[in-house]
Parts: C-alpha cells; sequence; structure tokens
C-alpha cells in the first residue's frame, strides 16, 4: 500500500505515526495512505520555508516568473496522469477534472504576468526635489489550506501566486484527495522552484494549528466550510497573521419571466448537478418568477435530469460520478429526507441509484425540489450535493429579498434577456459573483474570487489582481538627496585646474 | 461652561448623563466639557447612518466628489479658526496645527478623485461573447475612531474617503481634544453631504465597543496605541466587521558616516521634537554609524537644542508647546528618569521647565539621551514625548538589526549621500515607511500610509490608493446575452415585409 | 467699441493691425472687435511660455493640480458671467451654456487629480540590485486651438491637463467668439497659474500657421472641422510636433423595434436640436429598423418639433437660439434644399423663420427629414445645424452597414431594451464612441474624448486619461548602484576603530 | 542557392522576378537568395491579413495569449537554430545572438499577460443608473518594418503584442538578414496563430511604400535611420495611418569624477563594442568630467581593448565579429579618418584588421579617439560602429548640455555613487532611456522602448505598455437601461395573479 508523504525541502518525508486512508469514492476502496504530520513534521517544513525565504524574497520577479511559464508547460504534459488522480481520489468525471484543472493552469498563467503586477507607483516630486514611491514587498512564509472539492485548482489559487510574488510557501491540501496537488507540486520544483520555497505537508487539526500559531507563517489562505474558515481567519489573526478564509455557499439563480428558458435549463444542469453539486459556485437554488416561469423550468429540468448518466468518473460518457465520502452521501440524504419533512415537494429523487459495477461507490442521483420556501434546512444549508431547490415568487424585488437575506453571498446569476434587469440585479444583490445569462460566474484568472457575507472573512479576493495585494505588503519610501554632492563639488573644483 | 455634543443625523445631541472635562495643556484650565455617548446615542448613530446609506449609496460618485472639493474650500476658509481649537485643546503650536491641518485637506484633495479611483476592470470577450468586469461597491456603514494627537488630520483620513466611496460614517474623535473634529464635520454637512451620511459621537469604552459589536456597522478604522489597536481589530473582525487598526511606532533615523550633518541634524530637530514628539512618525532613535558621527550629532543636537523655544502654542515664535496632558507629562518624565537609572546618558535634560505665565501647563523640554541600548526602556517603548535617544553601533548592518528587532515598524529612514547604501536600506529594512534623507517619511495624501510588524493591524493602509480598497469591496460581475434577441428577430421578420 | 486682445506673459497685448467684428448672432450686431495675431505677437507669446517652461515644470505636480481647484471655484463664481459671454457671442441659449461650463469644470475637477494621474511604474529589481521605473515628464510649450461651438469647454479639455502635467500653453481660442476663453485664461492667472504659463493669442492661418511651424512648440491641440484638422496634424507632425486633431462627424442614433420610443424621441430631440445641432457630438441622423418604427419615430418628432421654441438666447425659455453667424445660416438652408433636391422628404422644414424682435438673426427652425439615402449631401455631410435626418432600414446589420461606411467615426447611439443587441452594437460598430440609450455619449470627464475614421487624426484622445499620455512623454530609467560604496566602507573600517 | 521566400497566408510564395544575394559577412559568401517582394505581392499578404481580421479579432484574448506561450516554448526550443541563422546573416558572436532572442523572448512573456493589458476602465453610475466603460479594440491590419541590427528582437517587440490584441500583421523584415523573422514567424504559425493573421514580405521601398499607402493597412511600426523613419512617419500619416517609428540614436555615457571606474570601463565596453556598435542603444560617447577622470579612463579603456578578441561570431570565444556588410565597414572606417582629419586624438585604431581565416570578412577593430569635440562628424552623426568618443568636460553641466544639444535622445547613461548626481541628471536629461551605472538601459519588456527628440517619431513606445495602446484603439461605451422592462413589468404584472 502507497503511503503518500510530505514534500520538505525538496524531499519526501513520510515517517508521521499516524495515517489516514484514502478511498476511491466510486468503490470505496483504499487507494493509498496518506501520512499526518505531526507539529514537529509541521514545524520541519516551516523551518525549511523559512530558511529558504532570504534567497527567493531577492530573485527578480521575471525570474522567479519565468519558472511559472515552466510549470504552465509541465501541467499541459501531465494533465491526463493529474485528472486520473482528481478522479480516482474525489470521483468527479475526468472531463470535468481536466475543466478544473484547465482552470487552475489559467491561474499560472495570470502568475506569469507577475512583473507587471507587481509594479508600484512612483511620483516624481511629492516635494521640490523629493520623489516618493510604492513597493509591493512579500510576506515571507505563507500557508495554504484547501479543500477536498478541488484538490488540483484551489492549490493552483495559492502558491504560484505567491511564490512569484517573492515568498515561500507550504501547501496543506486536503487529507481526502492529496495526490494530485503532491504532485503539480513537484512540478513546480522540477519547474525551477527550489527546494524549501514550496512544501507540502498533510494533515488534520494539529498540522492546520501549528500552521495557525507558528509565529514564522507570516499569511494563511484557506478555502474550505463557514466555521472553520471563522475559525481559521480568528485563530490566525490572533497569532498576527494576515488571512484569507474562504467559506461556504448557497448560490441561487433568479430566472426571469423573458428569459431563454431551454438556455437557463441547460446552464443550470451543468451548475446544479456538476461535479455532484460539490462546487462552492455550484447553482443549489433557482428562484422563478411567476408560476408560469416556475412550471416550465420544473417540465424542462425533468425531462434533462432523465437523461443524465451516473457512473463511475473515468469513464467521459458518465455527466456525475459519486459522492466523495460515504459520509458525505449519507448526509446529503439526510437533506433529501429533511427537504420532504418540511414540505417541500421532491420532484425528482435521486435516492437509492445502483450503478452496476460500482455498487459500493457514493451513488446518488440528481435530485430536484420544488415550491422550497426560506426557514427550510434544504435553502438555509450548503448541501454541497446534486440537489438543486426551486423556489416560487411573484416580483423579481421578492427574489432578490430571498438571496440577500441568506447567510452566504458567494455567488449568485440572473436569466433575462432584459439590459435594465440585469443592471439592477446585478448592481443591487449583495453577493460578490454575480453572472447575466452565466450560471457559473466564477471569474476568469485574471479577475479575482470571493464572496460576501459570510462566504469569505477578509478584505482580498483570492487569485486575480487581489492575490497579489494578499501575498505582499506595501512599503512607502520618500527620498531626497542632499544638495552640494558630486555634482556641485565637480563645477566648483575643476575650473581651478585649467 | 460650553459641553460639546454628537452630531447625529445632521442634529446636535448631547444629554448624556456622562460628561468629560477638555483642559487647555497650556494652563490646564477647563475649555469646555465633552458628552460621552451612551451605547443607545451610539445606536441612535448608527441607526442615522444605516437609513442613510441606500440613498448614499446611488449618489454618483462625481457628485459625491464634487461635495469634497466644496469641503476642501471650506477648511481652508475656516484655517484660522480650526487650528485655534487644535491649540488650544491638544497644545501644539499654532503653526504646527496648520501643517497638520494642511495634510488634512491633501487627504480630502485626493478624496475629489473619487471618481478615477473606483474605476473597476472591464475585459471584452472573457469568453465568446462573454465579458467580465470588477466594480468596488461600499460597505455601508462604516466607523473611525481617532486619537488625540492629529485631531483634525487623521478623521479626514478615514471619514472623507469612505464617503465618497458611498459608505455612510460615524467618527469617534479623541475625546480629549474634540473640537476641530465635530467642527470639520459640521463643515462637511455645510459642504452638501446630506444628514445621517456623516455623524460624529464623542465617548469611552462604551462608544467604542458599540461600534465594535453592533452588526450594522460594516468596518472600523483605528489609530491608537498597539494594545487598542489589537483589541478593536480582533473584537471587529469577531464581529464580522472590516477593521484597519493603526498602533505604536519607535521610529529609527541611521545616520551614516557620509550624511550631510548639518541638514540631518536640522531635520532630525523637528522630527524628534516637532509637536512634542506626540506623533506616530517622530524620530525617536538616532542610530549613528561610527564614534566619529555620533560625536559630532550629539554636538550639533546640543547646540539647536539650546536654541529651541517652548511655550504657550498660540505663540508661533515657540517651536514647541505643552504635552497634552498633566498625566502624560509626568508619564514621560517618568521615561527620563528610568533611561537614566538604566544607564543610558542624558546629555539633555528638559524636565523642570517653567513657561513664564503658563505655569501650570504641561511643558517639558527637548531631551537628549547617549548611548541608549537595546533592552532599554527608553528604546523598546513608545514615549510619545520631546525625547531624542542616540545609539551607536559600528556597522550599517548593526544599526539596521536593532531596527528590525524592534515591535514596532512604522517609519524609518537613512541619512547618506550614497545611492547603494539607500537602496540596500531602503529594500531590507523591516519598516513601511522609508525616508532617504527625509527624517518624516509620512507618504503624501498620493500614496498610502501604513507600517509593519504591531504598528498595523490589518492588510491595507491609510489613506491613498489602500483606502479605496478598504472602503469598498469587489464585485465581479461575468455577462452573457442569449442570442436570437431582437437584433436576430429583426432580420428574421423584416424582409417579409417587402 | 472693446477691442479684445491678447494675454502674453500676464498682459494684455492689442496692438495688432488687423481686427475683425465680433457679433451678436441673435441680432447680427458687432459687439466688439478681436485682435488678430500677427506671426510677431505670437512669436512673443511663444517666447514667454518659453521662458516659463524651466520653472514650472519643477514645481511639484500637487501643486500644480492645486490651482486648478482654485480655478474650479473661480468658474463656479463666475458662472453667470461667462454664459453671457457664450449666449451673446456664440447664440446658444443660457441654460446649454450653463451645461457647456459645466462640462468645461467637470474637465478642471478631473485635472485635480494629476498627482495621482501622473504616477509612473516602479519595477523593482528587474535584474539583480537593479530597479527601473517609467516617469511622465511635460512636454514644454504646447497649443491649443478650438472651434467656435464650444468656446468655454473645448480650451478647458486642454490647458489645464497640459499645464497641471507641467507644460506651459498657449490658446488660440475660435476668433467668432473668444471672450468666454479669455475671460477664463485671466480666471486661471488669478488661481495662481504664472504669467506665462499660460498665453491666449487671438488669429487666423496666419497665427495658427506660426503655432504649428514654430520649433519651440512641442505639441498642438485642434478641434474643428476634418479638413483643418488634418492639414493641422500633418503640417505639426512635419515640424516634429506631437498633435491630435479632431475633425467632424456624422452621428447616427439607431433606434430598434423595442425601443422605449417615447424615450429615444425625447432624447433625440435634445441630441439633435440642442445648441443648433451645432455640436460634434450632436445626433443628426437616426436610423429606424422597419418601417412601423420609422414611422412612429417621424409621428411623435413632429409633435415635439411642433413645440421647440426658438429665439434669443439670453431667454431661458427657449430650447433653440440662432445660429452663429449668417453666413453659416445660409449654408444649412443650402443643405436643405440639396435634401429636397435630391429626393429626401422634408417632413418639418424650418426657413423662414422670424424671431419677433430679433428680425436680424440668424434663426431657422428645427427641421426634419425623412426617407433619406446613403450619397445624398445631407447624410454624407456634417450639416451642422438643426437638421435631423430619419434613414430607414430593414435590419439592424444595414443600419450598422450605413454608420461604418461613413467617413466620420465620432459617436453613435442605440435604443433598445435588448441587452444582447447592445452589445452586439457596442461591440462591432466602428465609431469611437457609443451611446445604449444614451443619445449624446459624450464619456465622461474622467473618460476620453475620441472619435475614429477621419474624425481624429493622432492615436491619443482628448481630456481624461488619454490627455496625460498626450502632455507628457515617458522616460525610463534603470538604476543600479555600484557595491562597495559606503555601506561596505563602514563595515569595513570601524572595526578598526575599536 | 536557397532562395528565401514569403510568407503569406500560411504558405511560401518565392515567385518575384527580382531578388537580393545574402551574405555572410564573416567571409562574403553568397549564403541565401532573398525574394523581393512586388507591389501585387505584398497586396496579397495585405489582402490575406485584411480576410483574416474579422475572425480573429472575436477570437478572447486569454486564447490569442495562449498561442503566446507555446511561442515561447517553441523560441526556446529552437533558440541554436535562430542564433546560428543570427550570426551567419548579420555575424555577431552566437552568445551576442543568444542574448538578442533572450530579449525577444522576454517581450513574448510580456505578451502573455494581453487579458491583464486589455483590460478597460469600468465606472458605475457616471450619472444615476448610467455606466460608463472603455474597451481596447484591435486597429485591423498592422505592419512592422525591421532594421538589420537585430533582425529576431525587433520584430518580436511588434507582431506578437500586435496580434494578441486582436490585430493581424504583416511583418517586412531587414532583406538583409531575414531568415531568423522568417522562421520565428513559422514557429508563431506551429504555436497556433491562423493562416493570414501573420505574413511575412521581403522586399525594398517597393514593399515599405505598398506597407504605407495600402489604405487597408492601420497601423506601421518601424525601426531603422531617423530618415527613413521620418519618411515612414510622414508617409503613413498622410495615408491615415497610426505610425510609430523609431530612428538614430547617439548614446553618451557621463562618467563622474566619484564613478567607480573599473566597474564603469567594464561597462562602457560592452556598451561600446559589443555586436560591433551596430545597436541603437550602443554608448558611442563618453564624457569625462574632469581631465582626471578623463585620463583614468581613457587608459583603463585601453588595456581592455587590447585583450579584446575579434573573430567569427561562430566562435564563443570572440567578443565582436564582423560588420554587417562590406559597404558598412567602409562607411565606418570613413568616420575614423574624418576623426582623425577633425582633430580629435585616435588613441586605439582597429582598422586594418585581418581575422585569419577570415580574410575577406568585414573586420574592423575596436577603435577609440579622446578629445572629441561637438561639431565633429564623429560625434554629429550615427556611426553604427565599434567606434568609443571620449569627450571632456569640466563640469557636469557642461556634459549634460552636450547630450541636450544633440539631435538624437534615444539614451543615455551616468557613472556615479552619488544619489543626488543620479536623480539630477535623470530628471533634466533630454533623452528617453536613462541608466545609472547601466550602460544600455534597454527597458524590460514590461517597461517601453523609446527615445526623445529625432531619436522617434509618434507619441507611443515600443513594447511594454505602450505597445497595447498603439496597437488598439480606445472605445469609449455609455449605457443607460430604460426603466419599465421586464423588471417593473413583473412587479406590476403578477400580483393580478394572487
Amino acid at each position: 500500500m502507497r503511503t503518500i508523504g510530505h514534500l520538505i525541502n525538496g524531499k519526501f518525508v513520510a515517517d508521521d505515526p499516524r495515517q489516514q486512508d484514502i478511498t476511491n469514492p466510486s468503490t470505496n476502496e483504499v487507494v493509498a495512505k496518506v501520512s499526518l504530520a505531526s507539529k514537529a513534521t509541521v514545524e520541519e517544513a516551516i523551518a525549511a520555508a523559512a530558511a529558504a525565504y532570504p534567497a527567493w524574497r531577492d530573485v527578480p520577479p521575471a525570474k522567479r516568473a519565468r519558472i511559472m511559464y515552466r510549470l504552465k508547460e509541465l501541467l499541459e504534459q501531465n494533465a491526463d496522469k493529474i485528472c486520473e488522480m482528481l478522479t480516482r481520489e474525489h470521483g468527479k468525471v475526468l472531463n470535468d477534472a481536466m475543466g478544473e484543472l484547465q482552470r487552475g493552469i489559467e491561474n499560472v498563467e495570470y502568475v506569469c504576468s507577475a512583473p507587471e503586477l507587481l509594479k508600484g507607483e512612483h511620483s516624481k516630486n511629492v516635494g521640490p526635489a523629493i520623489d516618493s514611491w510604492s513597493e509591493f514587498q512579500p510576506l515571507g512564509v505563507c500557508a495554504g489550506i484547501t479543500p477536498f472539492n478541488f484538490p488540483a485548482m484551489v492549490p493552483l489559487w495559492m502558491w504560484p501566486m505567491a511564490i512569484a510574488c517573492g515568498n515561500t510557501f507550504i501547501l496543506k491540501p486536503s487529507e481526502r484527495d492529496p495526490s494530485s496537488a503532491l504532485f503539480i507540486a513537484e512540478l513546480g520544483l522540477e519547474a525551477g522552484i527550489p527546494a524549501g520555497v514550496l512544501n507540502v505537508v498533510h494533515g488534520d487539526k494539529e498540522a492546520v494549528d501549528t500552521l495557525l500559531t507558528d509565529k514564522r507563517v507570516q499569511a494563511v489562505s484557506f478555502v474550505g466550510s463557514t466555521p472553520i474558515a471563522e475559525y481559521v481567519y480568528s485563530t490566525g489573526n490572533a497569532n498576527g497573521k494576515r488571512v484569507q478564509a474562504f467559506g461556504g455557499a448557497k448560490n441561487h439563480a433568479l430566472v426571469m419571466p423573458d428569459a431563454d428558458l431551454d438556455n437557463a435549463v441547460s446552464a443550470l444542469m451543468g451548475a446544479a448537478y456538476g461535479s455532484c453539486g460539490e462546487r462552492c459556485m455550484a447553482i443549489s437554488v433557482a428562484v422563478a418568477v411567476g408560476d408560469a416561469t416556475a412550471d416550465a423550468l420544473i417540465e424542462k429540468l425533468q425531462a434533462q435530469i432523465a437523461k443524465l448518466k451516473v457512473g463511475d468518473g473515468m469513464d467521459n460518457g458518465n455527466d456525475m460520478g459519486p459522492l466523495v465520502t460515504r459520509a458525505h452521501l449519507d448526509k446529503v440524504e439526510g437533506y433529501i429526507a429533511r427537504g420532504v419533512e418540511e414540505g417541500a415537494e421532491l420532484v425528482v429523487d435521486g435516492r437509492g441509484l445502483k450503478v452496476p459495477g460500482f455498487e459500493d461507490g457514493n451513488y446518488l442521483g440528481a435530485s430536484l425540489f420544488d415550491r422550497v420556501k426560506p426557514g427550510m434546512a434544504i435553502h438555509s444549508d450548503e448541501i454541497f450535493g446534486p440537489v438543486l431547490c426551486v423556489m416560487r415568487v411573484d416580483t423579481m424585488q421578492e427574489a432578490m429579498d430571498i438571496i440577500d437575506a441568506h447567510e452566504y453571498g458567494n455567488g449568485t446569476c440572473i436569466f433575462t434577456r432584459d439590459g435594465e434587469a440585469a443592471r439592477y440585479f446585478s448592481d443591487n444583490i449583495k453577493v460578490g459573483m454575480v453572472g447575466i445569462n452565466v450560471p457559473l460566474p466564477v471569474p476568469v484568472a485574471y479577475h479575482s474570487f470571493g464572496g460576501w457575507k459570510r462566504s469569505l472573512f477578509g478584505d482580498l479576493h483570492a487569485y486575480g489582481p487581489d492575490s497579489v495585494r494578499f501575498y505582499t505588503k506595501r512599503k512607502t519610501v520618500t527620498q531626497r538627496w542632499p544638495a552640494s554632492g558630486v555634482r556641485e563639488g565637480a563645477q566648483f573644483s575643476f575650473p581651478s585646474n585649467n
């Protein structure tokens, strides 16, 4: 049985007494064991990162960026291998894994712009013969703690930019599906990242707490659930760190009466059921304005769901794979039961699905609720499964009030043809990422990702321009040169030589 | 006796049972009383700000900025009146008050650029016919808590930008010297800020805690001491707020052997003793490289100190006024005594100074220590008085190690003619604001102010470009329009008319 | 009879032998005479500007900008006086003059952001210990040549930014209506612009050619007709100058079948007939998609035209004043006649209008053509009068083809509710300024103004961000400091002292 | 004998009747023939580029940029092959060729940032519910005309950015050494540039004039001598094109008495003699302040020149290869003779050098003049050969006056340790690219390249941020959505359903 170890100072380390099983969600077979880092092991990684920092900060940004061009090549060359790792440990269909990886590669592409992005502001003559400029200097040792649902992409939101900005880094990927993150880090080293600049440790709360409390760690980026995000944010802050912590989501799609419904339904199918809904940007609620809209929406969704293929992720003919673990499957099925209890109308019930040849897999079919109301658990909680809730409202304002009242404010979208409706919605809705006829408005890599309300703790968003600010601190220099130096000296002294 | 009240929703309110005396530091006479807001009073202000927010956020930024142009005019027209308030309550010399106000006005000038500063990033074709852009939207109700030492300027770092960005605001100025801040807020209303958009409350911990815990307050800016800054940061964060909290400082000047010493001494005199050293950017330590440098520095400083005029701030012939309170005077004198005890050489002792006609004022003469060492309280603590410590080192690196090891990292400067020394220093020193032959490297209003280490809690600096980011949150919109709308409709339908 | 002289080096000069009458368009009475500068007079202004340059370039940008804040105040205080000058010499209604002036003031507001706008890009470590940054330095002596139709606003597009960037300036306003530009320049000097930094000369081709050929002039901004713009551009370039020359326009409004027609008609009335159509952003052609749209449009326009009040500009009850000169009136009437000859349908004929009490004024009523076709002179030429042409097409693409085929590409707009139609139009139309349900898409002062095709000669647009680039040249500095300077020197020499 | 043909619409074409020899400068053997395009051939390329444009402009920028990442890989993989082409046709030493190519690759790297660089400015609420944004749209068909001295790099300044911005392109490389440019274009197509988007034609004045006059070409970038640059600029402008034309240079190094002379001499050797001085950024004049400085400089230069190895460029042991052609060698030798005639002191005479085994090569040894004066042809003209002129002045100001009075203003540098001298020099010198202790201050790829005075015709510099502006035109959209669309519609109509 393979044991997945840590990558510290360029070497693999795996001598921790504690280990955990990695299972294939499609079969629940154990495919590997992962070493869970002790405090000492994490401190070793921190020490390596701290030791590598002084030299790395002085490497010119263009040289640091050049490694990222090479990393992009290596990721493209190893894409199939990475996607297999993703599917085997996470369960998502290979095509979907490729989509995830592609998004990650796009983040690496953006990082290649580091020399442009790190430019400071230079002001000539802020006073007579006084100049001033800002520099964006690295922070030192940074850490990233990433979730199971995008095991390859989310780490690539973090460490490439952190490292290109001159920091050194410790990544703690999800211990559920760590292989791809670890392999990609190896590719980073192959691309030219020096030993110690990028380190990977696997672990649980002990590792996390070590990263959050060690004084040498300057900054922490986290993606996960809202309670943990809040804990990471407050603990990291209390220990003098800069922290950005991304939490949960409940993303609503608002469907207007004038929407192109076929287009909207097609978009919703992918946004609700893609990757089994285990995405923080998944659409889990569709709010239809008017019963006519709702009726048509339900009808068309039902028709599409009937065609959905669920099965092993290694087969690209499938639309949905298994959920990540048996425990998670149980939790999602529990929500479906609770929705029924609370009075929502279960239009399509995905429970009880058996995939031939994968009878032990964590499978659940696409599920659809109608007449969901605020206050039901299936509306207030993030289910993180293939469960789409339809809500019915009379007016656009009513829909917006529901969205604004929700605890989370990650993403949302509107389907309409009308310019005014779209503008009013995107202007006023209290959500950080807004789609207009775009169901998953994940910002492209050269914009930044971040929700509002309790979906994000911290001032700065992930990746894109904000990540440059997160991984650097501003230094402002003001400079005046005293007169009567060599310039006037030369003028006075030389004539006497003639 | 005049009672200074709160400004809430455009009206003065002062019915709190608790009041506190305002004294003139030059005489210790009580010149006014200030009302200390109860929780209920602060909540009234928050309610006013919350009510004013929806309409204010929709006012076009250019119109909001236009009020700031008008405010600048009013500040200039009322400069003498404001400076008298400053001198009477804080003690600083009128000229110095004018310098403070001018810096504040420059912040207002920068805020006039709001329409430029609020521009988002627009990307055409992030995908086929898909566009994406970012908007920087206001946060809602913001609060500012400001210190006694710059009673006019620091509030102007905060609320003009916050308001120009579309937020509404509650200012809690220092209860020691609140008149100028209150009067400037009145000018803001006269300039066109609607009632409720800007509110002022005076108070103590009860007011601060109300601002830090009320859910309607979205963000808090704080300037004060490090322990309070840390408290404000953690309490605000725990209550879901965005916080930036600026704390203490101990700013070192590094004097190189090749420095233009006359220039350096002249610069140090103002930086160390101006405003009695009650500035977070004051130079309180001069580190001389080489004994020859130190000896010459001490000699020249002594000569300058001998000429320094200390007296009532209303007389512009004076260089230094009184300290802010009797308690603070006692504290600073205590530090001088302790420095002597700990073995530093007290070259000039400013204690015991009596200013004729102002015998009850909080006066202390300029004081100078030589041979100060790390570990002495006069080096590790922020004294906030007219006490300059000279340290002697053999090398530039030794000087930089002392600076880097200090808890605070607000400002620092180097005196040299050498390009390489200056560049090495500004690149490597672990301090946020660096001067090269500039003793007080306070960034100009179009750059941002912020220290490193325990001088600042938060990611974003004060005023300048960073303040735009602090007072707004990013929203990213991704837009695609479904085809077969009116455009193709027109194409298909009209030919049949011919 | 008052003679309007030049403002050179802070003094009025008016001893040229040649003079020209200024008439009131509402009465054709001579209200003043303007001195026409000889080559020698213009050279005197150039010499003054060249002499003032070295000191002015070294004034910190923030101080230069501060003058602009003061200018804004003075413009607001003198607004009524300026508007009367505008109306008396140009003819436009006072309200309209106030709108023009307001736009000009907004340009001054933007210029106040100069310290922000002049920031260069600073790159740390472009190589090991090598830094590089860009500076945007002033050009030297710049000139502006401005048209009769916006006598106050267009000069304010130019010289405030040029001067804030550190240049000195010579303005040659239209000799038809020079009073407001001259008076505003005086306000500039009152605001603090030093003598010689801003100069005004009146004149004709002799003055223009002197500005275009004198080697001391570094840059020329021009607004006028396309043939002259082209002459200015090539002549200036051949004489080593940077030139931006804005020419003619023929702005089309595309009216889609789904447009809110009442809103569109209301917008078109102002855009077509405001200021008698003597605006380079006036809508002079409305292209209706579908006969139903066209019929409704014509009907509603006719109804609105019937209510239009034409008369003396000093009466704000009027919607339209007289044309600028008798010669121009004759030319516009000639176009109406020609349109009829060429087969267009003259729906409303504004010719022959007599305004009681102003029978000698250059009055022409609003005129409306239907069924205008490409190839007619009223479509291919810029009429610059109150003549709106309606064209009928079957499809949106046909409308866009007409617009794209036109020689000019200044502004255009579309009226629709449909997001997709708007996006397709704004993306593809070959016009520089595009309105979506905005009839006069003149960019606000913090964006830039510029047409495409033969509406602009030059790379950079007017005012806004582009004007900063136009009035400065980039300098890139790359800096490395040799080691073994005072820093290592200090390290080596001092230990031996111990 | 190989004939080098054109690359048009993805295919090689070489059927022009006119051809020209390509010789190896080291031997003067003919190594290939190049086809000289007729007007018809160039028009064919223009037609291909025009046909490819509409589809290419709509490809998302990120996809266009992705091709550039691939191009970078291909350039790195083919570096040796490209460098051999460079050495064989141009003569420069392989190492130097590799340096040239590396700079070219860095330009490609910068172009990968296109999605970031193409972001427009988005303003919410420029008026009530009115938004405005700018887009930087491509121009259409662009052309580049490049010189013999950097056959690989200068084309890479141009077409990658032009194409990434959405334009299509026609490159006319120098007909002296076209192979590398052609091969790199093939790599561009291999990387994914569609046929027709990038085309290469070889030719002489006929080809150039066709590009300058054809209406379909929207913009031309040129690098060459000043007289041709001026012709290209005026001809292109007269034909409605945007043009940037980079001309000649005479770059001075100012050597101050406090300079680190060993460092300065080492830097000057490379800057003066590298690539035989055939660089527009070569240092051809060293201005020494004070005779002591000059004497020491001359002595150290002589010592270094004595060690210089001149020989075939294929041998990396050599420091200098041959000049590009026999005609150019004759011209440079003529300048040396003229310098002697005009009274300069020829300290080292490189004429008459014979390289064993390469006796027919265009070899010239490093040459050094002392006591050069303004007015001598060797100072006023760009020699473009391995000839360094030393001038002697008494003061820094005198040196700066000489530099400022020169016709050209491309690059310059100063050698000093003094911060004030460096700042005064870089601030005031009338030259576009300034080095401080950096002899060849060629801006890095993420800054922009451009000289002042008659070294550049046009507003915008080459590569870096300015090139994005050069290859795009600004479009400003202002958008308002009429109310009472589907949003209010929904509100009004739905309640009646209840």
